[in-house]
């Protein structure tokens, strides 16, 4: 599928390239020798600020989200200990059974209206807790943003990350779009971190090349943290690039101004599609991803000229996502090609 | 270990940055929309120059050189198998347990004088073969260049090939700095694979920011590879960026004029250092790495003002890697400090 | 939980002891010196039994349940692939994670109505075929009997083997409960096995007392076996004593008489709460297995004097086991109590 | 390999069938119901015995040795962590790569004279402690009898645990035939486990029909064993026959009574070849295990008549060994044919 020509693509936020200022980081960081595998001015800085902006222990770069997830399980995790999640969750069902495969660890999942686990959710999975013939319960994984682009609020946040205190579980968020929730709740990173054990922090959905930080709120779970990224393949040996991708969302909240702007332009897609008949939107609009249900043949009329994923094919549900770079009038067009096809 | 400020670093390839073309590469690359995970035109591109060079079936691009070893030897094991491989090799001593980790397989490994196996070698580790309680030797893992800076000659590379297809066994070549031995040895890409099933060919030490290739020379080894990237957390989402850093060093084989130029550099430093008392070279100098023994007092004296790493403590071994960017400036700096500090 | 004195057991069939023919055939086979690890007459004897009452290839013994399922479906999965089941299946609630752990393997799971799978519950869990992010399915995993004590009839089971067969998926009988299946559908073991690529055949429960076999269908598949088991931990160095727990459940049958008595004694069961009050049969009786709701009280005051299992807390269902040496008298006893209980 | 007709067999102490009195045991445990999985009478007390015996703090049966050095070592280990052993071991060289496929962990390996690991041979492994790319040495890993049969003296293995201690290192002792060394060193269990931090137990070499137990001897570490046997493919379910097996070997010592014996024979072997021309004693006698080094013709003229094996081709060195019942007359027959077949 290739990106339709001269039309902004509404398919992910990782179809949008990096930012200038991540290109930029990039090359100033290219300046002579210097030290590999983290051991430089650059990654310290980066470091430095990232567990100051989420008041945690350390932060480690790694290439990709699913390596982000599975790290940061790994420093939660005995070998007869299990995850719990969303059915409909990344780690689930679109890691290829990496989780399974390198850690050697049990899912247990459980399904959800919209993506996001509750107290309640999370106790269903829990008997069994003590009996040799189950795998044990010890993390609770959610993603913020979901799957499904919707939030937890910071009072779901907390309750959650309670209920895990209470029970004797870790909370794992997966932050692939970490800043998006932050744009929506309006709140601190260290405000989505204050719950959790560890969590990611996603630079490449909004304006990295290839770089994710896995963030560790607990001194106790940090010293594993550097073998366990060498072993499972992600210590890049020229870390200043990954630094200096980090370094420049942090720069004056570049990250920020990407989530808010991308959640700004799904909102005004949300926004315009309001009152067109057979569109429904499917789910809360609180990130940057707009999900619909709308007939197949209008679907496919549209994925002519427009590029975006069909979600489900059975219930006729699109995923449209906007990204840092995503214009006003990207959109306009898009709502006005949407719009002209019903009439059609 | 900060760099030295105002001197070239000795202690590796991957202490220098990324070449000017591969940044321009990427920042060209950064243009619009495009479709991820490596369904785009770059990638396409890369991935054919590669195929092509080597005369290989698939390319798969990856973060790091510990992961292209993972998934090159994981398409070649079953679980009961092993590998057989240099004591001294990367895959045996640098990567954090990262193949038995992943992919759960032992490796049955050799001392060697020079850091090369033989067929003689290999067949030491053989004895075995069909008895239930031993591992089966599946995959013979060699380094061209090796470890100690040596390389295989085409004659050598051929008589493992050839003694590995007599014995039913794989050959897999971890090609971090196959650059450098195609240089040494004045051949093609393709001439150096033509003995292997699998081999990666390595970016980062020769100019790319994080990107390493995988190339899988039979169609039959090839089909489960882009799961097997994926599941082991290698799959990058823009992947656009990985294929750019190799168009660039495909680009009139700036792979092969980086590394002919840092094979010069350390003959020159090499050559430089001839008939310097108490210096004695340890292994023939046939890529970028010179392995020299010195007295401990001068390895101290000279490392407060030069960065290199002591490679063996108890020989006082220290080992100067140069790369595409050292100067011969650079060098002879480095060689004078080096006399000057025997003559005092 | 001790077993009450002087009342038997009707918790499970693994709280019967060994048959006195299995101490006996022990006991024979202790005569002299044998070589190990399976290379001797009793375990050929046994072997050649196996796979001639199956029409199999290839019949290993292991120690329990779970590695027969572990060994069975490691013969049939690369890395990537996946196992669909039953959520209520043994393989995914009561093995913790050994699937997971020592293969590395995810599975799919399917909630069921009865803890039967069919082709459309199978069909549910393929979509994502090709997709590079997802596992991809290929083992259909069933139990005969099921966790709820139910058997596919011979024509599920030859209707899914079909849609295995037409999808590419391999079939996975765990057998741990074969007999009983046998006993109810009154059908040869070959008749059970003919639709399945592997699938185990349980010892313990039917009177050994640690024996199972893992029985392989394809001649192509049976090669890796010995070295799998091995490695799993599985391979008994005096085997004949395993050998000779199946020779002893071979002779004559052993292994029916057994089940069949057992499945008599669950029917008889079954057959007394007949019209008794507020005791619900919970699935059909199709093996040794009686499923009941019945109210909490009730459940108390009978396992005050009765030893037996709450299969689902919420739900009130205990589950009621026979066993090969349930004798009438215990069965009319026990029904006698439950009524009595009723009474009260 | 059949074992010749009306030969003792000089294979292996397992070629030996059972004791009487375990299969007395198994037989006095077949009384009726027993609840399953270890929470049993017989568990209990067999148990008990065991940890009293060893001043342990848990004992957990198993079903081979492989799987006790498994289940051993993962009570120990995180996931970046390894095992220094000697390279004759039988887990490095006989367990088809158990520990590497299912704890993902990797051993260390130090060539050794005799099969005995000492400070300084562990020392050599300890070099890159906290170099992230060097996996971390964690576990000590000795046999007593090691493979070659030789003992460790209670000076060499308090020794050895003190020096484990002083570098934070664990010390893990593969006891499959701790009984013969016990037998030979005139000491308790207690005094071998003393400087250990978990140790395995054979019962299956010394008159077991499948039976090995692991001791752990800090609490500490007891707490997931049971989950870890579980996973690991290692919980019975009709344990009480596991359990019977050890109450039997610790009945009146005749755990004990057995190794001596079967080190007096291996004794007896040694001294009736004294002075024999070209038959050399290899390692000295300190168990059940007898190695020679005697000419290829003679080695395969005895082996038409008796049963062993040639431990190394190479260097024409064969293992002989004795058992729990092991004449003084087959001893005498087979020194009178070594000695014969000498002059012939």
């Amino acid at each position: 599928m290739p990106v339709t020509t001269g039309r902004k693509s509404f398919g992910s936020d990782n179809h949008a390239g990096a930012h200038p200022e991540v290109i930029r980081a990039i090359t100033d960081a290219n300046a002579g020798d210097s030290v590999p595998y983290g051991d430089d001015e650059w990654t310290r800085r980066a470091t430095a600020e990232l567990t100051a902006a989420f008041r945690g222990r350390e932060a480690l770069f790694v290439f990709n989200g699913t390596a982000a997830n599975v790290l940061g399980i790994s420093l939660l995790l005995r070998p007869h200990e299990a995850v719990i999640c969303a059915e409909s969750s990344h780690l689930n069902v679109d890691e290829c059974g990496a989780t399974e495969r390198v850690l050697g660890s049990k899912l247990l999942t459980v399904p959800t209206p919209d993506g996001k686990l509750t107290p309640e959710l999370v106790a269903s999975r829990l008997p069994g807790r003590c009996d040799v013939h189950r795998v044990q319960p010890r993390v609770v994984q959610i993603a913020q943003v979901t799957e499904l682009g919707t939030c937890y609020s910071l009072e779901e946040l907390n309750e959650l990350g309670e209920f895990c205190r209470t029970e004797g579980l870790y909370l794992y968020v997966d932050g692939a779009r970490l800043a998006n929730a932050a744009a929506y709740l309006g709140c601190d990173l260290a405000d989505l971190a204050a719950a959790a054990d560890v969590l990611s922090f996603g630079g490449t959905k909004n304006g990295a090349l290839a770089a994710e930080a896995v963030i560790v709120m607990r001194r106790e779970l940090a010293g594993s943290g550097p073998f366990y990224r060498k072993q499972q393949m992600q210590l890049g040996s020229k870390m200043r690039f990954m630094a200096a991708q980090f370094a420049a969302l942090m720069e004056d909240k570049l990250w920020l101004r990407g989530a808010q702007h991308a959640n700004a332009m799904a909102a005004r897609l949300a926004a315009g599609l309001a009152g067109v008949p057979d569109v429904t939107i499917r789910y809360p609009v609180q990130s940057n991803a707009v999900f619909a249900a709308l007939n197949p043949p209008r679907i496919a009329a549209l994925q002519r000229e427009w590029t975006f994923y069909t979600w489900s094919e059975s219930e006729h549900v699109v995923r449209w996502m906007t990204a840092f770079d995503t214009t006003e009038a990207d959109v306009d067009s898009f709502v006005e090609a949407i719009r002209g096809i019903r009439a059609s």
